[in-house]
């Protein structure tokens, strides 16, 4: 152990210089122009998990991006196995001009490195690549069975991936699943996460006018789609911050006297985030602490908007069209099917008159809560504390990861999620970061881990 | 008057020719990267008005785009005069994909000349150069005194143009104006305006959080400004199309009796509006007709706006910040700067919490009625009804033009404004186009205009 530790510090400028290579490919999932750097993604992969000696290392085609598999069965059939998940693809990168350097061009300034991607997933992806080499490299062998899976498709809501466990349910069957994809619950103070929300996430196109007219020549006559439009978003939450869906709370369980406690407990601060944001006042669900309407109650954000003239200065157009696109995150109890119903029963019964309203479920997921005292789960508690040396936090997260529910209902193991990202470093947003201190942590976090569930999985 | 009407009718060929290549000069005044363009178009003016044999042509400097001035008082102080106005500017051409073909690249296809500015402007004003070189080239001088400004900067509200006015007030004075900047009443009907909406146009700007965040990460605690801005835009009209801010209507006069029987003969088609727009359901004001909310009742429309993810698929961004274009058209004693300030205080009043929101006045112009009964006006109307056979109507009309109230007020002279375009001829939208029929009968009217304001004004 002390070897392998070792062998990771004296390293560094390696697995830097190799997760340099891996941010630098633009694998945008979501952009088809984008789908051959998905592709080079994965091919980097493969060679990669290839030269640090794993036996097995395929790549299986979908009908979108490929999904990386690698497996090391070595240690044998009377030791457990852990699937290792992740994903390579990232999230696009507008609006480019907010980003401090170019989101492919990793650059570290204060111990982060900034990259799209770098944060979610693959610094946290590559943690785990590195733990394992080290372990290889010194033990020639390791502790447990690992298999992995790099998926190309989780920003876009993992489409192909459900497919590809139902049909390889036996080559991925494990005693536990560990995931990397998740956050810290603050700088220094390591956490496992037990809950995660749902997604659905929509996208709303309204046509009124068969092209875009003048709103002096025919303004007050016929109907505006951005007007429509506008109608629409603003009937779904009110000013107390409740969502106006008919149902939608339907199934959402109250939060307990003992969750609200354990949720205090963790001294989340108001003041904190308002600076973090800068933002005068935060606005949520009334009636509910920021750290409940976070991780313990559903939301719902307009993710984009756009239609007509947006230009610089003055142009008098009623346009032809209006789209934009909200999504939901959902609690335990609330599927993702029923609520994209309820949201397109509701956005059809109140559409104003004059235009043709269409709404298409982009992607979703259900809510999941994972047991909190699994053998695994004790494995990553003990890791974490060893290598933070600060008592580990169970926190709910307002994230989705989707195939945490799919790894239940198919492989019917526990996951773990154990996370070393920070809430801040802009996943999704530009000049997306990961901290250097985190990920060299993580990997020592991560041999520790693997090292664990050999005893007590 | 024989001659000239055939000497027009033999120059079709150069007609078309040059209106091809005026055509051709991208002058989109709001488009800061263009101004070289609105400046050539100028100097072609400057170019083409001399070479028709105007004695005097001039091209002003301004703080934003020239103004070309042209006079022939040769006719004599004992002929009245005639102030020509019109623009040379044009829209911009986005959403550049619609257009059939380039918005600079004239087309003709069934007997229509495709192209931004074909109907507004640049098509009316040059049948008034080509009627004007008819009489010059046939008769070698002109019924009337005749003083002509073209504008560079009508799309973006005429900001010099009131200063122009009022420091050369002297060197503009004339007996009339007229201007060919409106519709026809429909194919074959002429008509002459005599009411035209003012215009309020703002821009809302609504900052969040000082970046873009995970949506999943901080939705729930930070206000979302696509979602508060839609709720802004929302809170503007009532579901009966009734403008909702406060005092909004203070001034508006009810439309009475009269009036209401007289747009009511003009026999406006609610059917025909619906096919050519291609829409369900009409939507406007209740308890008034179709005809009635285009010209006579106040409006407001949502003119564009953006904000967070627009591209393909999903992104669970709550983003930074959001836009919006509102623009209201103005009837009779409303005033511009009241409603500015109006729409200013609501918005603000019902703002949500948590963002900071900016609006800003982009431009605007008090509505204007014309008086009906004057010499020129019966000068059009002769002229009209003799070159289309077929009866006058009078039609207010739902654009504005600023410029109408800004001759009266320093001028203290009426105008006219008889228009050759047609409403579907999709000013401000793509496939601009201009019906040459009415290019050809619109030199006629214009040759029998001058002649008949030399005798009756």
């Amino acid at each position: 152990m002390k070897d392998v530790q070792s062998y990771l510090d004296s390293h560094r400028e390696q697995q830097l210089d190799e997760l340099h290579e891996l941010l630098s490919i633009a694998s945008v999932s979501t952009d088809p122009e984008r789908a051959a750097d998905v592709r080079t993604c994965a091919s980097w992969l493969e060679s990669h998990l290839r030269s640090i000696g794993l036996p097995t290392v395929r790549v299986y085609d979908t009908p979108g991006h490929p999904i990386v598999y690698a497996e090391d069965l070595r240690a044998g059939a009377d030791k457990p196995t852990v699937l290792f998940y992740g994903h390579y693809d990232v999230q696009p990168v507008d609006p480019i001009d907010l980003w401090s350097t170019p989101p492919f061009s990793p650059t570290i300034r204060n111990n982060k490195i900034y990259a799209r991607g770098a944060t979610d997933d693959k610094g946290q992806v590559f943690l785990h690549i590195k733990a394992i080499e080290a372990m290889l490299a010194v033990d020639g062998t390791l502790p447990v069975n690992i298999k992995m899976i790099i998926e190309g498709e989780e920003e876009i809501g993992s489409p192909n991936l459900a497919p590809f466990v139902k049909m390889y349910s036996e080559m991925l069957s494990c005693d536990c699943i560990v995931v990397s994809d998740t956050s810290m619950f603050a700088p220094g103070i390591p956490s496992l996460v037990y809950g995660l929300r749902g997604l659905c996430y929509v996208q709303i196109d309204v046509q009124g006018p068969n092209r875009d007219l003048h709103s002096g020549s025919y303004g007050g006559a016929v109907q505006n789609p951005l007007n429509a439009l506008a109608t629409i978003l603003a009937s779904l939450k009110d000013a107390h911050g409740h969502i106006q869906i008919e149902g939608f709370y339907d199934n959402v369980l109250p939060i307990d006297a003992d969750e609200r406690a354990s949720l205090a407990s963790l001294g989340y601060s108001d003041e904190r985030l308002k600076d973090d944001v800068q933002v005068a006042e935060l606005f949520g669900e009334e009636d509910y602490s920021t750290i409940e309407r976070l991780g313990a109650r559903p939301t719902l954000d307009v993710n984009g908007m756009v239609g007509g003239f947006t230009g610089e200065g003055a142009k008098t157009v009623l346009p032809a069209r209006a789209m934009a696109k909200v999504s939901m995150r959902l609690v335990p109890h609330q599927s993702y099917e029923d609520i994209t119903t309820k949201i397109t029963a509701h956005i059809h019964r109140i559409a104003p008159v004059g235009v043709t309203v269409t709404v298409t479920d982009l992607h979703g997921a259900d809510p999941v809560i994972v047991p909190r005292a699994t053998p695994a789960m004790n494995a990553a508690v003990r890791a974490l504390e060893e290598t933070f040396n600060e008592k580990c936090r169970f926190a709910r997260e307002g994230g989705s990861i989707p195939v945490v529910l799919l790894f239940d209902t198919v492989l019917k193991s526990p996951t773990v999620l154990m996370g070393f990202g920070l809430n801040n470093e802009n996943a999704h947003s530009p000049d997306e970061h990961f901290d250097l201190g985190n990920f060299y942590a993580g990997m020592q976090a991560a041999v520790r881990f693997y090292g664990y569930v050999a005893v007590l999985v």
